[in-house]
């Protein structure tokens, strides 16, 4: 179960009418695809099932849309399970990073994943083509799959050395596709439950599309009401294992909203992801005391599993802190997040909070599907093109360059 | 060498000299601590010397500033090491995280050191605890070392116990600490050569302070200058190393510009660390077609120790990506921060680039001390008081009452 609470008061039936019919549209019309993974995803499993599992661990070399989601769940959800498989993940171009990861890679227990959508990016491919030399991996004999766009020039590719390819829907972007054979693949392969995954996110879309989750809509119409003057939207979440989950957010938020509208406008807001308590060190200052153009979301877990706890010991001199002895770090994490969010209130900022009843399956299935229907509700609101990014390519043109003296 | 770019032009000589002599007058009038660190601390050492080095890990306990700049330099110079020693970093009251950290952690082989400036760190001393009863700690015997105040509950804790304490100039705050024992003598007892670090750092000093990096200056000129305009401030890294660094960053920043100024004004400056190559895969989007709110610094490092090539493959289909072929990885990252940063630039984007020559002692402690008198000197425009962070306070006060009840 998720719980939202909202600490703010903010209503305007005619946005959010039009957010709701817009997202609804966008489903009944199947040109956005994402509404239908969870439902459709389910059918992966009997293919995946067939899969040799004769690996230790996963690789998965894709960057953004192709490893963010999967990196969230599987940072949220990993301690819950004895035995699931590590994945690797080969996405940045630096050259001591991507050393250190095939550095530990045995290639003989190892399954690569190669991911893009397109089929051609720049990072993906040229990590591939290092991994090939490095490992000297048999293109027609050794353990890799792809998942790409269909006809794409990957997809072409790994048939002629009759690779494994699973495809992503045309009408699914990078950033909306963790519940995809992009995510589900290295999950379902890794050992997670992704049934349950799926079962979570889908029940959660029916009760939207059902207006049982109106305080969505509400909430977008909100963020876009206010977006002249709260213009960064941070995400306060009291786990580190949320610290996957924030950088796909941030991904979502700030690709999916940012944008140049019909008239001409930019338009867009600014996702910030932290960590607490560590960034009550850090960032809360400027939150409490600094201009006032941002909202802030807290995410909660409301029972971890696990029990340490802060022991009954009293130190010398140190007696003021005993006042959390015999607590277990659970419920300190959470009367921090508690504590936090009051201060932040009473300093005048507008407050959400998620509660997840703890991270299991179906409620990581359930918050990754929340903010993508947040996301498409105040991206329609902006009245923009939430599923695309013309911005990034005058950078992939001018790179090209570079290489061409 | 560390070299700087600025691709705006901006020029304000009164806010120059203003900002410049505010700086001055801090160090000479000794009010602020930290311009005297990379001389002072380079005592440490023959202290640091005598201390038994019987240990194979070191287990930082401590959170904000007591971690953020420890943490940022072991990211960015450990791999230059051969045999460095672990440092594990014990900072959130996450329950999974911290039984994590602790079951990878043998008592016997592990010097514990305990940070806080305060000495009574709510995070800081519960995990102490928890640690002392998870690992039988004998406080008498075993390995345990406490950076604090001087005449800090902490220290007279330590007394007690014969525990070996360092102390942070009471003029030094946290998040200005990374060069006092905080950061050197973790950095020290794990390998690092920290006279070097201190000697980059005190170079630069001495530069700034004799005119000699008055790029620094025009820059916070104009960063306040357009503070109202562009109210974030990215800083755009290209190496995955670099991302410890960013969150020191967002630290130092944040918490030191958020503030309420004499008039009653709320001001500050929001900071948002992005890593390249990945982030062009997710914030980028939202920096060129979103609103004009930000300015980007990109970082990149020019030399990496290390070869690693995109080898002459030529994939099937996949010909599109071979112009990459052949050249390093080093040399594909500094091409994309190069191509992103001139897309940046051609979106209107005021932008400036700090060229680190490669990854070594000297540099980072440059990088560091950089921004530590880029945030002091931004902090004088403003006229606040950069130093303290008065607006944590109201949340500690509320956390006491959740564990009366």
């Amino acid at each position: 179960m998720l719980k939202f609470y909202t600490y703010y008061d903010y209503h305007n039936e005619n946005l959010e009418n039009f957010a709701f019919n817009a997202l609804l549209q966008e489903k009944n019309s199947n040109t956005i695809g994402y509404y239908h993974l969870p439902e459709n995803s389910l059918g992966l499993t009997e293919r995946l099932k067939g899969i040799d599992k004769n690996f230790e661990k996963i690789a998965v070399i894709g960057i953004g849309g192709s490893s963010l989601g999967t990196k969230a769940v599987y940072r949220l959800l990993k301690d819950n399970y004895n035995s699931v498989k590590e994945i690797v993940f080969l996405e940045n171009t630096d050259p001591i990073e991507l050393k250190n990861h095939f550095s530990k890679i045995d290639k003989n227990k190892t399954l690569f994943l190669v991911i893009s959508k397109s089929g051609t990016t720049i990072e993906t491919i040229s990590i591939f083509k290092a991994a090939i030399d490095y490992f000297k991996l048999d293109l027609g004999k050794d353990n890799i799959i792809v998942i790409t766009d269909s006809d794409s020039s990957l997809e072409k590719f790994a048939h002629k050395f009759s690779i494994d390819v699973f495809n992503i829907p045309e009408n699914v972007g990078g950033r909306f596709s963790v519940f995809s054979a992009v995510g589900i693949v290295p999950l379902y392969l890794a050992g997670f439950d992704v049934e349950k995954i799926l079962k979570g996110a889908a029940s959660f879309l029916d009760s939207f599309f059902s207006k049982k989750e109106w305080h969505l809509i509400q909430k977008a119409a909100f963020l876009y009401e206010k977006s002249r003057f709260y213009r960064m939207n941070v995400v306060f979440s009291y786990s580190s294992l949320l610290d996957e989950f924030n950088k796909w957010y941030v991904q979502l938020w700030g690709e999916s909203l940012g944008k140049i509208n019909k008239k001409g406008q930019r338009v867009g807001l600014t996702p910030i992801g932290l960590l607490g308590s560590i960034d009550q060190h850090s960032f809360l200052q400027l939150l409490i005391e600094g201009p006032r153009d941002k909202t802030v979301t807290f995410i909660k877990v409301r029972n971890f599993e696990n029990s340490l706890k802060i022991p009954n010991i009293s130190l010398p001199y140190l007696e003021t802190t005993d006042f959390v002895n015999g607590y277990t770090f659970n419920e300190l994490i959470n009367a921090q997040c508690d504590a936090t969010k009051e201060s932040v209130i009473r300093s005048g900022i507008d407050v959400d909070e998620i509660v997840l009843e703890k991270l299991n399956e179906e409620n990581v299935g359930m918050l990754l599907v929340y903010y993508e229907l947040l996301t498409s509700a105040v991206g329609a609101l902006f009245e923009i093109n939430t599923y695309n990014q013309p911005g990034v390519e005058l950078g992939k043109k001018i790179l090209k360059t570079k290489f061409n003296s």
